[in-house]
């Protein structure tokens, strides 16, 4: 607990412990019950993340948003309904279920905003929002884009099921969860061959224990496209004005990669995107052909994706050949890396299975993947 | 837990799940019961701290070192252990409570070692070493230098009393931790100041909480000698020799501080040092001047610090002017900075007090400091 401060001018827990008339000595009691504060910080310093909301919002200003009624689904420090506020939203509904709803309010109070955004502290199945709303707005996505603590897919469309009205806007639209092998030399040279020689003493003893020290559970970590040993495949697509909340359940998604150089594959990455589109249903689009093609390879266009109809979306990625963003990428190493040759073949599957368990929510992650004649099974698990 | 690795060779838990006969799926399983893998790791990596350690052996070789027995105190991997033995030791035993001491042993085996290092799996008050030992080698030392979680210190103490001959070595022989006010902008600024301009939205709401969140506790962080404010002064000085373990307890030290320069007060940095003199009772130094003068302020030597005896005592430094350790430093950060001018006064206390909780110990740090007319306190607990 924080006891001390230099001013006591917040604090009503003053107490006076010097005996010189001149002096008093300040202790501020101060106990913030907040939850993971850090990713507060974390998207609030995320240029990449805020300008692709803020971009995305701009674009469909003048058709959704403007005069219109914003219900912003997890809206922590409620950046995006401050955004949505800037565009001419008539209302902002802030919803957050933690006590960063509480420092919200004060943001709003303290940018003139608390008249039209208004925030509700709480689950969004809870808060009891009395008005059918025009755009739903929420930033729920988790490395493996779909299963964070809070399950705020789920609270997504619920909102979409209850207060959404028919041809309302969704931001964003859909998401895409990705795959592909890598090599990581460096980072695995670092963590686990250094052992090898310490000082001229070989110390491989500590091998297995480095290994299950430094990769045991996923990795979050920044990668680079030339860490890619393959083209990557999709794992999973989210149509958010269409998907069902049982389709968030445990599924299993084929792979087969053919490496596109000799390397050593060190573990498997997965990244996401999402797109920010107008509903399919909206008259400007109703005769569009849909988003998504079939194919399971993504396209490699950049930051801003073209799309068919002529409104280009908005594109937020968090691929290694885009710029950084807080999510960075997310990498199940192997327990002992293969080496691969150009045109080898690695094929298996990926089963995500997201579980509530007593100390927290998880996902269990198995890949079973086979190189040459051999197969393999890795677990492991993303708290 | 780990589950699968691509070879099967180290694993007894194999099995086939591919139903084609050319394959066979490999599943190892491990479940290392290791106690804070990382940090041997970060040990192993630091060269001042192990070149710090071996050239004290080396530069002790002849007069304690070669045909005699060492014990090092929580030997880890073993690499003090090693060094020793290079040096001649004729026996070496490696203390260590957690199951690091099984690598260790494996470690030994693979250098040829282990019929003269003895790795021993338990406390050294437990471990039953039936002949006393020539040289006591360990490191011991926190953030804090006295406090880790294991009181390693008091088993050199222990191990002192019990098992060091008269005249023995033990590696380091003192210690000093010493406190400094800093100034540190960038870090203050980073954390805290961007909150009162986010793409030109005032969140300075936010700050409370971030204050909170960032320096509720005390930080360990790299910092830069023109970090300091002022020079620094001693808490707490360790003859290794001499000390009781009573002397461990809670203890207050005093401190007056003029600030050099004009600029921000953020928190107090706290770093030690340890010197590698031999034992002042041993024929050589007999006659020599006592170690440690009685003032309260450090010499400025560099990290080799010349001694009153011929011999130059090898020093290992975690100060902010000397080559970074794995310790870095530690920084107690004020709630709400102070600006300070040229010739400020700064004067107070700093209270430590260990204690063994249920979730693991703890030091609370107490720091009572008057600022102008202005007294102040700032508790913070390291874990």
């Amino acid at each position: 607990m924080e006891r001390a401060t230099d001013s006591g001018k917040d604090g009503d827990h003053q107490r006076q412990v010097s005996d010189d008339d001149d002096e008093e000595t300040e202790i501020e009691e101060t106990a913030y019950d907040f939850h993971d504060f850090n990713i507060h910080q974390a998207v609030i310093k995320d240029n990449v993340r805020n300008e692709a909301y803020r971009a995305a919002i701009l674009q469909h200003q003048d058709n959704y948003i403007k005069d219109r009624v914003v219900v912003d689904v997890g809206s922590g420090t409620g950046i995006l309904s401050i955004f949505c506020a800037q565009a001419g939203a008539k209302r902002v509904y802030a919803v957050e279920d933690t006590e960063i709803a509480l420092q919200a309010q004060k943001v709003m109070e303290a940018n003139n905003l608390s008249e039209r955004v208004i925030v509700l502290h709480g689950y969004v199945e809870d808060v009891g929002i009395n008005e059918k709303v025009d755009v739903i707005v929420s930033d729920w996505m988790d490395q493996l884009l779909l299963y964070n603590h809070e399950n705020m897919l789920g609270s997504v469309l619920t909102a979409r099921d209850r207060l959404l009205k028919p041809g309302g806007l969704i931001m964003p639209s859909n998401a895409t969860l990705y795959i592909a092998p890598a090599t990581l030399p460096d980072r695995y040279s670092s963590k686990i061959d250094f052992w090898r020689n310490v000082y001229g003493i070989d110390m491989s003893a500590m091998v297995p224990w480095a290994i299950q020290d430094a990769y045991e559970d996923p990795c979050v970590e920044k990668i680079k496209s030339e860490n890619l040993l393959a083209l990557p495949q999709v794992v999973k697509r989210v149509d958010c004005y269409t998907i069902n909340i049982q389709e968030l359940e445990s599924f299993k998604s084929r792979f087969e990669f053919q490496c596109l150089t000799r390397a050593t594959f060190h573990g498997f990455a997965f990244w996401f995107d999402v797109e920010f589109s107008g509903p399919v249903t909206s008259p400007a689009d109703s005769n569009a052909p849909p988003l998504q093609s079939s194919s399971n390879h993504p396209t490699t266009s950049g930051q801003k994706r073209k799309r068919d109809d002529p409104i280009e979306a908005i594109v937020l990625s968090t691929a290694p050949d885009k710029p950084p963003t807080h999510w960075e990428q997310m990498v199940v190493y192997l327990n002992n890396p293969i080496d691969v040759e150009q045109g080898h073949r690695i094929e298996g599957s990926v089963t995500l299975t997201p579980n509530q368990e007593e100390d927290g929510p998880k996902v269990h992650i198995r890949l079973e993947y086979k190189s040459g004649h051999r197969s393999f099974v890795r677990e492991a698990v993303m708290r």
